[in-house]
């Protein structure tokens, strides 16, 4: 659940999201999208959750990853879906991690 | 919802947690902790959302905001807390925001 992310520095995106109304085949897509970005170079997990507010953090080993990932074809027509029909407001933002700890019971 | 983060760089802090079934004061204790939060010196805004896994991304305007908030007493005990009774597992990754785009209709 929780991702086990190398030592840093790495990148995380995290995508924050408010839907639409409008279902049209958006969960299709996202189970889609999740197998395409798991075998996507780089990739090294991400966590998700929805309430009001959706948050996706994805981790990545680099920014030219995550480039490639943006640009991805499939993920290209999702975004323009996504802008179209899914969601209301969306920010991603790009960051580079430079400390993490955990705590495990 | 969405925080509106002023243009990067600034930091963010991603905590990825796994709860317990353990209550034991743990709303009011986050009711407490996000006003507190929110009257600390360099703090932007922060996003939640919690599923199977629970995620508050909180940003800030630099690492010494964060340390400082790291330290606060109140947020001190609720750490302890956190880690004797509400969590099975946590995570805390700090990173520094370098791009971010949005959209909204």
């Amino acid at each position: 659940m929780i991702v086990k992310t190398p030592s840093p520095p790495y990148y995380t995106v995290i995508f924050s999201s408010v839907r639409t109304s409008v279902d049209h085949g958006y969960s299709e897509m996202n189970d889609k999208l999740f197998d395409l970005i798991t075998r996507q170079e780089g990739f090294l997990g991400a966590e998700s959750a929805r309430e009001e507010i959706g948050i996706t953090v994805s981790y990545w080993k680099d920014l030219e990853s995550i480039r490639k990932w943006k640009e991805n074809a499939e993920h290209k027509m999702a975004q323009a879906k996504g802008k179209s029909e899914w969601y209301r407001s969306y920010k991603v933002r790009i960051a580079k991690v430079e400390t993490d700890y955990g705590f495990e019971k």
